[in-house]
Protein backbone atom coordinates (compact mmCIF):
# COMPACT_ATOMS: atom_id res chain seq x y z
CA UNK A 1 0.00 0.00 0.00
CA UNK A 2 2.68 2.40 0.69
CA UNK A 3 3.35 2.31 -3.18
CA UNK A 4 0.15 3.68 -3.82
CA UNK A 5 0.72 6.68 -1.42
CA UNK A 6 3.37 7.44 -2.78
CA UNK A 7 1.72 7.17 -6.13
CA UNK A 8 -0.90 9.66 -4.58
CA UNK A 9 1.29 12.13 -3.46
CA UNK A 10 3.33 11.92 -6.93
CA UNK A 11 0.17 12.49 -9.17
CA UNK A 12 -0.96 15.62 -6.61
CA UNK A 13 3.00 17.36 -6.60
CA UNK A 14 3.31 16.27 -10.90
CA UNK A 15 -0.61 18.11 -11.35
CA UNK A 16 1.17 21.29 -9.15
CA UNK A 17 4.47 20.98 -11.32
CA UNK A 18 2.78 20.72 -14.78
CA UNK A 19 0.67 23.90 -13.87
CA UNK A 20 3.65 25.89 -12.80
CA UNK A 21 4.82 25.08 -15.96
CA UNK A 22 1.68 26.15 -17.88
CA UNK A 23 1.85 29.49 -15.82
CA UNK A 24 5.97 29.97 -16.73
CA UNK A 25 4.64 29.61 -20.13
CA UNK A 26 2.40 31.98 -20.18
CA UNK A 27 3.98 34.57 -18.34
CA UNK A 28 7.30 34.23 -20.50
CA UNK A 29 4.77 34.32 -23.65
CA UNK A 30 3.63 38.09 -22.34
CA UNK A 31 5.89 40.88 -22.51
CA UNK A 32 5.84 43.57 -20.28
CA UNK A 33 3.12 45.78 -22.08
CA UNK A 34 0.92 43.14 -22.01
CA UNK A 35 1.08 42.42 -18.57
CA UNK A 36 0.33 46.29 -17.75
CA UNK A 37 -3.27 44.86 -19.67
CA UNK A 38 -6.35 44.48 -17.41
CA UNK A 39 -7.71 40.92 -17.66
CA UNK A 40 -11.49 42.90 -18.12
CA UNK A 41 -12.19 46.19 -17.81
CA UNK A 42 -11.68 47.64 -14.26
CA UNK A 43 -10.08 44.31 -12.65
CA UNK A 44 -6.23 43.11 -12.30
CA UNK A 45 -3.72 43.43 -14.55
CA UNK A 46 -1.47 40.34 -15.40
CA UNK A 47 1.44 42.56 -13.57
CA UNK A 48 -1.05 42.21 -9.99
CA UNK A 49 -1.88 38.60 -10.18
CA UNK A 50 2.23 37.92 -11.42
CA UNK A 51 2.94 39.38 -8.10
CA UNK A 52 0.28 37.93 -6.08
CA UNK A 53 0.49 34.60 -7.12
CA UNK A 54 4.42 34.92 -6.18
CA UNK A 55 3.15 36.45 -3.00
CA UNK A 56 1.17 33.33 -2.29
CA UNK A 57 3.59 31.01 -3.35
CA UNK A 58 6.10 32.70 -1.24
CA UNK A 59 3.99 32.06 1.64
CA UNK A 60 3.84 28.23 1.39
CA UNK A 61 7.10 28.61 2.78
CA UNK A 62 6.46 29.28 6.31
CA UNK A 63 3.29 27.77 6.36
CA UNK A 64 4.79 24.16 5.37
CA UNK A 65 7.65 24.59 8.00
CA UNK A 66 10.17 25.34 4.93
CA UNK A 67 11.63 28.45 6.21
CA UNK A 68 11.06 32.34 6.00
CA UNK A 69 9.27 33.91 2.96
CA UNK A 70 12.01 34.76 0.85
CA UNK A 71 10.23 38.17 -0.19
CA UNK A 72 7.74 39.48 2.33
CA UNK A 73 7.84 43.41 0.24
CA UNK A 74 5.26 41.10 -1.77
CA UNK A 75 2.68 40.67 0.37
CA UNK A 76 1.18 44.11 -0.71
CA UNK A 77 -0.08 41.99 -3.43
CA UNK A 78 -1.88 40.08 -0.94
CA UNK A 79 -2.76 42.62 1.32
CA UNK A 80 -3.90 45.34 -0.96
CA UNK A 81 -6.49 44.77 -3.91
CA UNK A 82 -5.68 46.15 -7.34
CA UNK A 83 -5.43 50.16 -7.97
CA UNK A 84 -3.33 49.98 -5.12
CA UNK A 85 -0.04 51.07 -5.33
CA UNK A 86 1.81 48.22 -7.01
CA UNK A 87 4.29 50.13 -9.35
CA UNK A 88 7.25 49.01 -7.30
CA UNK A 89 8.69 46.18 -7.62
CA UNK A 90 9.11 46.26 -11.52
CA UNK A 91 8.15 43.39 -13.79
CA UNK A 92 11.04 42.41 -13.90
CA UNK A 93 12.03 41.97 -10.47
CA UNK A 94 8.61 40.12 -10.14
CA UNK A 95 9.31 37.24 -12.77
CA UNK A 96 12.51 36.83 -11.19
CA UNK A 97 10.98 36.81 -8.02
CA UNK A 98 8.38 34.02 -9.62
CA UNK A 99 11.13 31.74 -10.64
CA UNK A 100 13.35 31.87 -7.37
CA UNK A 101 10.41 31.42 -5.43
CA UNK A 102 9.04 28.21 -7.20
CA UNK A 103 12.65 26.86 -7.45
CA UNK A 104 12.77 27.39 -4.02
CA UNK A 105 9.45 25.18 -3.54
CA UNK A 106 10.48 22.27 -5.37
CA UNK A 107 14.13 21.65 -3.30
CA UNK A 108 12.14 22.01 -0.28
CA UNK A 109 9.50 19.64 -1.78
CA UNK A 110 11.74 17.37 -2.25
CA UNK A 111 13.20 16.88 0.78
CA UNK A 112 9.95 15.60 2.70
CA UNK A 113 8.92 11.73 3.13
CA UNK A 114 5.93 10.73 2.15
CA UNK A 115 4.81 10.75 5.42
CA UNK A 116 5.55 14.14 5.95
CA UNK A 117 3.10 15.57 3.80
CA UNK A 118 0.76 13.83 5.35
CA UNK A 119 1.32 16.31 8.74
CA UNK A 120 -0.26 19.12 9.48
CA UNK A 121 1.01 22.75 8.13
CA UNK A 122 1.41 25.52 10.02
CA UNK A 123 -1.61 27.75 10.34
CA UNK A 124 -3.56 24.95 12.37
CA UNK A 125 -3.00 23.83 16.06
CA UNK A 126 -2.14 19.86 16.64
CA UNK A 127 -5.35 19.93 18.75
CA UNK A 128 -7.59 21.54 15.80
CA UNK A 129 -5.60 18.66 13.32
CA UNK A 130 -7.11 16.17 15.43
CA UNK A 131 -10.47 17.17 14.46
CA UNK A 132 -9.42 17.69 10.83
CA UNK A 133 -6.44 15.56 9.55
CA UNK A 134 -7.42 16.63 5.75
CA UNK A 135 -5.22 20.07 6.70
CA UNK A 136 -2.27 18.73 6.06
CA UNK A 137 0.68 19.70 3.54
CA UNK A 138 -0.42 17.93 0.54
CA UNK A 139 -3.42 19.49 1.38
CA UNK A 140 -1.93 23.51 0.73
CA UNK A 141 -0.42 22.13 -2.64
CA UNK A 142 -3.61 21.46 -3.45
CA UNK A 143 -5.36 24.00 -2.70
CA UNK A 144 -2.58 26.31 -4.17
CA UNK A 145 -3.06 24.52 -7.22
CA UNK A 146 -6.86 25.26 -7.85
CA UNK A 147 -5.54 29.09 -6.90
CA UNK A 148 -3.05 29.19 -9.60
CA UNK A 149 -5.57 27.46 -12.26
CA UNK A 150 -8.18 30.12 -11.12
CA UNK A 151 -5.83 32.82 -11.66
CA UNK A 152 -4.20 31.11 -15.05
CA UNK A 153 -7.83 31.25 -16.48
CA UNK A 154 -7.54 35.31 -15.90
CA UNK A 155 -4.26 36.13 -17.11
CA UNK A 156 -5.23 34.36 -20.98
CA UNK A 157 -7.23 36.97 -21.30
CA UNK A 158 -4.31 39.18 -21.28
CA UNK A 159 -3.32 37.25 -24.46
CA UNK A 160 -4.60 39.12 -27.39
CA UNK A 161 -8.10 36.93 -29.08
CA UNK A 162 -6.66 34.71 -31.44
CA UNK B 1 -0.30 2.73 4.68
CA UNK B 2 -3.61 1.77 3.63
CA UNK B 3 -4.71 4.65 5.83
CA UNK B 4 -2.11 7.03 4.10
CA UNK B 5 -3.48 6.04 0.63
CA UNK B 6 -7.28 6.34 1.03
CA UNK B 7 -6.23 9.65 2.78
CA UNK B 8 -5.05 10.71 -0.28
CA UNK B 9 -8.06 9.70 -2.17
CA UNK B 10 -9.87 11.91 -0.10
CA UNK B 11 -7.78 14.54 -0.25
CA UNK B 12 -8.29 14.83 -3.65
CA UNK B 13 -12.28 14.27 -3.22
CA UNK B 14 -12.95 16.48 -0.76
CA UNK B 15 -10.94 19.37 -2.97
CA UNK B 16 -12.87 18.34 -6.03
CA UNK B 17 -15.90 18.90 -4.32
CA UNK B 18 -15.28 21.98 -2.53
CA UNK B 19 -14.62 23.34 -5.91
CA UNK B 20 -18.38 22.29 -6.91
CA UNK B 21 -19.61 23.65 -4.36
CA UNK B 22 -17.99 26.96 -5.29
CA UNK B 23 -19.43 27.23 -8.93
CA UNK B 24 -22.70 25.38 -7.64
CA UNK B 25 -22.74 28.69 -5.28
CA UNK B 26 -21.40 30.61 -7.87
CA UNK B 27 -23.89 29.85 -11.09
CA UNK B 28 -26.71 29.75 -8.06
CA UNK B 29 -26.06 33.36 -7.19
CA UNK B 30 -25.99 34.79 -10.74
CA UNK B 31 -29.53 35.19 -13.14
CA UNK B 32 -29.95 34.45 -16.40
CA UNK B 33 -29.45 37.74 -17.70
CA UNK B 34 -25.77 37.88 -15.41
CA UNK B 35 -25.05 34.28 -17.44
CA UNK B 36 -25.84 35.92 -20.65
CA UNK B 37 -22.73 38.76 -20.40
CA UNK B 38 -19.12 37.60 -21.49
CA UNK B 39 -16.40 37.52 -19.28
CA UNK B 40 -14.60 39.89 -20.77
CA UNK B 41 -15.31 41.62 -24.47
CA UNK B 42 -15.81 39.61 -26.82
CA UNK B 43 -14.96 36.02 -24.78
CA UNK B 44 -16.92 33.40 -23.55
CA UNK B 45 -20.59 34.09 -21.81
CA UNK B 46 -21.36 32.96 -18.71
CA UNK B 47 -23.76 30.43 -20.30
CA UNK B 48 -21.38 29.38 -22.52
CA UNK B 49 -18.90 27.94 -19.60
CA UNK B 50 -21.86 26.91 -17.87
CA UNK B 51 -22.60 24.72 -20.60
CA UNK B 52 -18.81 23.71 -20.94
CA UNK B 53 -18.19 22.88 -17.74
CA UNK B 54 -21.33 20.51 -18.00
CA UNK B 55 -20.37 18.78 -21.23
CA UNK B 56 -16.34 18.21 -19.95
CA UNK B 57 -17.95 16.51 -16.99
CA UNK B 58 -20.69 14.28 -18.73
CA UNK B 59 -17.56 13.61 -20.75
CA UNK B 60 -15.82 12.11 -17.48
CA UNK B 61 -18.63 9.52 -16.81
CA UNK B 62 -17.37 7.21 -20.15
CA UNK B 63 -13.65 8.21 -19.16
CA UNK B 64 -14.02 6.02 -15.99
CA UNK B 65 -15.96 3.37 -17.06
CA UNK B 66 -18.79 4.76 -15.69
CA UNK B 67 -21.84 4.32 -18.66
CA UNK B 68 -22.47 6.52 -20.95
CA UNK B 69 -22.59 10.82 -21.45
CA UNK B 70 -25.97 11.88 -19.69
CA UNK B 71 -25.97 14.50 -22.27
CA UNK B 72 -24.29 14.50 -25.41
CA UNK B 73 -26.47 17.23 -27.24
CA UNK B 74 -24.09 19.43 -25.22
CA UNK B 75 -21.04 18.30 -26.87
CA UNK B 76 -21.47 21.62 -28.79
CA UNK B 77 -19.88 23.36 -25.80
CA UNK B 78 -16.76 21.60 -26.20
CA UNK B 79 -16.74 21.15 -29.75
CA UNK B 80 -17.92 25.14 -30.95
CA UNK B 81 -16.19 28.00 -30.14
CA UNK B 82 -18.09 30.82 -28.46
CA UNK B 83 -20.14 32.72 -30.91
CA UNK B 84 -21.41 29.35 -32.19
CA UNK B 85 -25.32 28.96 -32.13
CA UNK B 86 -25.54 27.81 -28.74
CA UNK B 87 -29.20 29.57 -28.28
CA UNK B 88 -30.24 25.89 -27.59
CA UNK B 89 -30.49 24.47 -24.63
CA UNK B 90 -31.54 27.19 -22.23
CA UNK B 91 -29.75 28.64 -19.25
CA UNK B 92 -32.24 26.58 -17.51
CA UNK B 93 -31.80 23.46 -19.00
CA UNK B 94 -28.25 23.61 -18.46
CA UNK B 95 -28.17 24.63 -14.91
CA UNK B 96 -30.41 21.12 -14.01
CA UNK B 97 -28.33 19.17 -16.64
CA UNK B 98 -25.17 20.67 -13.86
CA UNK B 99 -26.71 19.59 -10.84
CA UNK B 100 -27.46 16.22 -12.54
CA UNK B 101 -24.01 15.25 -14.28
CA UNK B 102 -22.17 16.18 -10.99
CA UNK B 103 -24.82 14.03 -8.88
CA UNK B 104 -24.21 11.70 -11.32
CA UNK B 105 -20.55 11.62 -10.71
CA UNK B 106 -20.91 11.68 -7.07
CA UNK B 107 -22.53 8.81 -6.96
CA UNK B 108 -20.36 6.73 -9.20
CA UNK B 109 -17.02 7.76 -7.44
CA UNK B 110 -18.65 6.25 -4.53
CA UNK B 111 -18.65 3.16 -5.80
CA UNK B 112 -15.02 2.78 -6.27
CA UNK B 113 -12.72 1.04 -3.84
CA UNK B 114 -8.94 2.82 -3.62
CA UNK B 115 -7.20 0.96 -5.69
CA UNK B 116 -9.76 1.39 -8.79
CA UNK B 117 -8.49 4.97 -8.58
CA UNK B 118 -5.31 4.29 -9.88
CA UNK B 119 -6.01 1.77 -12.89
CA UNK B 120 -6.12 3.61 -15.86
CA UNK B 121 -8.60 5.49 -17.79
CA UNK B 122 -10.29 4.39 -20.60
CA UNK B 123 -8.59 7.35 -22.92
CA UNK B 124 -4.99 5.37 -22.27
CA UNK B 125 -4.61 1.96 -23.62
CA UNK B 126 -3.15 -0.82 -21.67
CA UNK B 127 0.16 -0.67 -23.09
CA UNK B 128 0.58 3.24 -22.81
CA UNK B 129 -0.69 2.96 -18.88
CA UNK B 130 2.28 0.32 -18.35
CA UNK B 131 4.73 3.26 -19.38
CA UNK B 132 2.61 6.09 -18.46
CA UNK B 133 1.32 5.03 -14.82
CA UNK B 134 0.08 8.35 -13.15
CA UNK B 135 -2.79 8.36 -16.14
CA UNK B 136 -5.02 7.02 -13.86
CA UNK B 137 -8.80 7.39 -12.88
CA UNK B 138 -7.33 9.82 -9.83
CA UNK B 139 -5.84 11.79 -12.26
CA UNK B 140 -8.79 12.60 -14.23
CA UNK B 141 -10.60 13.96 -11.22
CA UNK B 142 -7.21 16.68 -10.24
CA UNK B 143 -7.51 17.57 -13.91
CA UNK B 144 -10.94 18.44 -14.18
CA UNK B 145 -10.53 19.79 -11.28
CA UNK B 146 -8.03 22.39 -12.38
CA UNK B 147 -10.21 22.92 -15.70
CA UNK B 148 -12.92 23.77 -13.53
CA UNK B 149 -10.85 26.56 -11.13
CA UNK B 150 -9.69 27.78 -14.18
CA UNK B 151 -13.20 28.81 -15.96
CA UNK B 152 -14.51 29.83 -12.28
CA UNK B 153 -11.55 32.41 -12.58
CA UNK B 154 -13.65 33.68 -15.23
CA UNK B 155 -17.03 32.91 -14.29
CA UNK B 156 -16.41 35.76 -11.14
CA UNK B 157 -15.80 38.43 -14.05
CA UNK B 158 -19.45 37.95 -14.88
CA UNK B 159 -20.72 39.52 -11.41
CA UNK B 160 -20.71 42.99 -11.19
CA UNK B 161 -17.38 44.53 -9.45
CA UNK B 162 -18.08 45.19 -6.08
Amino acid sequence: MKDLEIKSINLILNAWYQQLSIATELFDSLDDDQLLQPIAPQRNTGKYLLGHLTAVHDAILPLLDMGDRMYPLLEVFVREPEGADTTEPSIAVLRNCWTEVNARLKSKFAELEPADWFARHLAVSEEDFVKAPHRNKLNVVLNRMNHLSYHLGQLVLVKPKA
